[in-house]
């Protein structure tokens, strides 16, 4: 059982499509990697005017004067959350540790503005289980039902529609588009997924902590969260919706030396036979933004660094009964800011891939 | 004395600007750094129909197995040299070893193709400097002489018009940017001129070299090149031009671990005083590429990674009598594909930013 | 059902215990990584004589001009092999590409010299799946019969009294020692175990070859080998030795950015209950290069980087049915130099540890 | 004017050197990147015995919990700085934020015990220098003036007998020891020496800052404190000591992406000729820890990682009238840990060279 998925609804950009719908965008947070990536993308958005950035620490700061790469191309400065015109906004970001989203919401969907939370406010259904493992209860329980799950993937025609979106994680997006098709089939084991799962330093965000320094994250390895990470609820959630049933995961985040990329090397024993490559390139024909490599592909993460693509590639070691999936997105991109602005472009009826054109920087 | 410096005759895009023109491009010797990294740009480009790609050890593979960053973006296949439709592109953008631009040049001139050399062919206006340095005789003397220097901001009026572009190294755009308001300004001591500069490893290209594996050149940093350097005659060559006399400089390139990027620190002796920062703020005013920052800033390498810009900014370190200049750029764009596409728009009459407005990808 | 583990036996180095002892020690093909690591333990260890190193294409270059990190510690060139006095010595390393140590070995068993090979041509038992993996039939099938399996912690009593070494490569080191406790007790089910493991670059070794560049490998991370990898044969040969019967093995490598370390995630389905952290610290006391990390501990690569340690954590993430085991070693030290010194110094009756007491280099 | 350099008098270790004599040593604030290097250092040093470390914030926490590489080898935990029996020690070290070792040191001489303070406190000679740069006044004066400059290269003599060491920066021990032999002999202009420095992140200690996280710092370069920087006013008091009169220094550190290593790249205009190879090769001669490499090397910051080892080589480009040195260290080891206990070593008549034995870590 999956979900209904309207790929022949998909629309890409065609020369000359920039219709000239302008959206007011607003972002609350600017100030992490998260902010920063949607601010590049939306500079070169185009249908994107940018109205309103806030950070209560660096309201008046000219936001080029942090970021120096934005020097030229974004204009305005940081605003205070509390004067930002946020309710003239078509939309707002929010690029902000959780527990902000929620409380803001309920206003501004008073005032017509739609949402996008890139933090988990809105990404687990249970109420329970957000305060189980963000130790704050929810504030708005009923948006909590409202909102959609932005994997544009799973939920496409439900993102059209949505007020309030609750961006996946990182880990959750490359894990699910990995383990998708699998699921979806009903071919493998789903009580005994392991997911083992490496990501850049960038995924820990700006804020400054001893154990992200570069003295302490570089050329070095570790896994982290091993008996216990926020990403797990919502990865299993996400599977058992696409599963039909009970799913079962070991999940093990690794901090690895490099700034951007997730690499997710997911396990699963096989339970039906199948032409797994097939499956695979026909399950994702006309995603945008997923690629499924050719067979004995190894994707390396450089190949989508800045890029909103996850690549994919399936592989079956020795003939054995267990699969092996490689999947790689780029954690700030597919992962978060550009994910972020595809859902926008499914929100406001613009083609799917507007200002997400970026090629990934190699080398 | 200065070179005729024609910004007002400067034109950047304007919406709906991409208004149709369609160049025949092609490549020759695509594999390596700047060659995948034209391809990022010209797929991109509004106005760019990549035709022939050529590799004489590649050919029939696809480009995009190569580069997977290029999948769904660039669909042709490295052709044969000996085979490719070169003359019947537009223009020809050579991003081999040195030695081969030089040998096709008069037959595609013959054929009305204009060229643009990312090597060193047509760098040096003496052949037997440029004999001396890349040991071999120089191919086409006359054509030498008729090569136009691809620095925009120095020779904007003859690229226009010129058939045949030696590209600026990456070392001598950021340095020649860096030191020319003041030489053009016969400001400072032009005989003790210090350029110590810093380039990422890419700058070394794509071979297979053990000083340029990962395990050597990964968490150290080394000077190369101190007793002489193939870019230093460029280098003075170039401020040679720029200052209107002899120029003397030492130049100290260091290999430093990071893919992409060119820090140049730049010690210029006071001559005569002036307010250097209105200096440099006066001296690139409109200038589409060249950012000079305000007073007091550091640029950082990451600022420009994946754009076509070169930032400087100008320090006089404790009010003494030195000056000194810093000046990034990624040495794979300003320092070499974006400048050619830079240089390709002004060819052929382009807005001089198309396809070149990517913002830096930070972090 | 385990093997003969002398741990009674164990001697480490006491104050005053280089008792004079002097071993004669060639290397041969020294220019590599695991040939300069074992130059930086063995200029440092208290009971050897470096008499020759072999290089056939370095000969008569200094040591120390080669790697200038071993200036003033190592004083001889390298020598050509033909000439070098290696029947001289007591122990000959082998640092060389597959396949030399196999022609050299007969005839320096004539000669009374010990060998420990640090490739791959000791390593499986049986000459056909050498053949299989490496492409090249086995030149002394009768020796590899005799040939010992240079594990310490596995064989510490054969290599005592071994005439040849084959020493394990990088990822079955880590693998084995992670998995050892749980298959020699046979609590997980020994068919279906996933081995996903993270290397530095160095594990490639110092060719010069594009995929392991600065520019290729740096910043991205992928998986390689995942359909079959050299290393699959030896590690599943050495498990099923542990295990007393069949094993079934899923192994990933990949390819990380960073210099050393490997960082190996292990994951096996729990058969029998028990106390597993228990269960490993008991199985290890005692050992000197084996460290059983505290419950909850997530060891990084680090804190072996230079050391001939083994670091181990085991997990059972969310008290389910399967173990995660982290076991990080640095892969030119514990997986390659400073193994075979181990192995020299239990051949030879010195203590365990002798030259190799380093500590970490971290950070 | 050079300082009196008893060379004659330097003591290496010899075989069985390790006396039996036991330094009790304490450590003030081990908790830094300076702390656990003493901590590498001296638990691997023949004569010392660890008795305290303090760390107010991490009192009771086993040390080989905080850094694990020290596990098995550092037995002993942080204890709180009012309790630790500091006084009973011979000798204690202050890795500690600067103005903590003024405070306790004259309690400390009091009770008999020598200070050596790898932090700012006792550098500089005028208290009114300390306080603007350092921004307090300095607690005891007169003990300043009573301090020696820990660079034994020039200050070998004093050392010996010396009670409160203050330790030469990271920066300042490559740059003076670079500069040296030229400023001795008086044959460069001292007017206008340019140093151009690349220091790896660890130079910026273990503070948790946004501007040191791994992604920031990683993949970029750049300058910092080009205005301004608190090792310049160090350097230029002692190249005016060795100069023998006035001092002019452009000092321009960079940040780059390693995690230890300095490089710099230091010029002076040649005011007199000599044999400069030879120069620097005849004033080092005899030093253990200074290594001038032949003509025409290019030392790379791995050659000394880990190891108290200052490398120079001379360079004179093109035969002009100016001088390139190259000298590098490891800014933790000759820049801080090892240069620390090279002075307890000469402070307490051990073999200056006790304990600092350790080969370079490469690759």
């Amino acid at each position: 059982m999956t979900t209904a998925n309207t790929k022949t609804d998909i629309r890409r950009a065609e020369p000359g499509d920039a219709s000239g719908r302008r959206l007011r965008i607003g972002i609350v947070g600017g100030t992490g990697y998260t902010g920063v990536e949607l601010l590049r993308l939306l500079a070169a958005h185009p249908n994107a005017d940018l109205k309103a950035i806030t950070s209560r620490k660096e309201a008046g700061m000219p936001v080029a004067e942090m970021f120096p790469s934005l020097r030229g191309r974004v204009g305005i400065a940081f605003s205070d959350p509390a004067s930002a015109a946020l309710t003239e906004c078509d939309v707002v970001f929010f690029a902000t540790p959780h527990g902000v989203a929620m409380d803001a919401a309920p206003g501004l969907l008073e005032a017509g503005v739609r949402l996008i939370d890139l933090a988990a406010d809105f990404r687990l259904r249970d109420p329970a289980e957000f305060e189980r493992w963000y130790k704050m209860p929810h504030a708005c329980p009923a948006l909590l039902e409202e909102a959609v799950y932005g994997l544009p993937e799973v939920n496409r025609a439900a993102i059209r529609s949505a007020r309030i979106i609750g961006l996946p994680g990182c880990y959750p997006t490359s894990v699910q588009l990995g383990y998708k098709p699998l699921l979806a089939a009903g071919l493998v084991d789903p009580l005994h997924l392991i997911a083992d799962c490496k990501s850049g330093v960038s995924g820990a965000g700006r804020k400054a902590e001893v154990g992200t320094l570069f003295s302490e994250a570089s050329d070095s390895l570790k896994a982290y969260g091993v008996s216990g990470h926020r990403h797990h609820p919502e990865i299993v959630q996400g599977l058992r919706r696409v599963a039909g049933g009970d799913v079962g995961l070991v999940f093990t985040p690794h901090l690895t030396p490099m700034i951007r990329g997730i690499h997710s090397t997911l396990y699963a024993r096989i339970t039906k036979e199948a032409d797994f490559q097939q499956l695979f390139e026909d399950h994702y024909r006309g995603e945008p933004f997923v690629d499924v490599m050719p067979a004995g592909s190894m994707p390396d993460t450089r190949s989508v660094r800045g890029a909103n693509t996850c690549r994919i590639a399936v592989h079956r070691p020795q003939g054995g009964d267990t699969l092996t999936v490689l999947s790689v997105i780029d954690n700030l991109v597919k992962g978060a800011a550009g994910q972020a602005v595809q859902n926008m472009n499914l929100m406001f009826d613009l083609p799917e891939d507007a200002g997400l054109t970026q090629i990934a920087l190699l080398p």
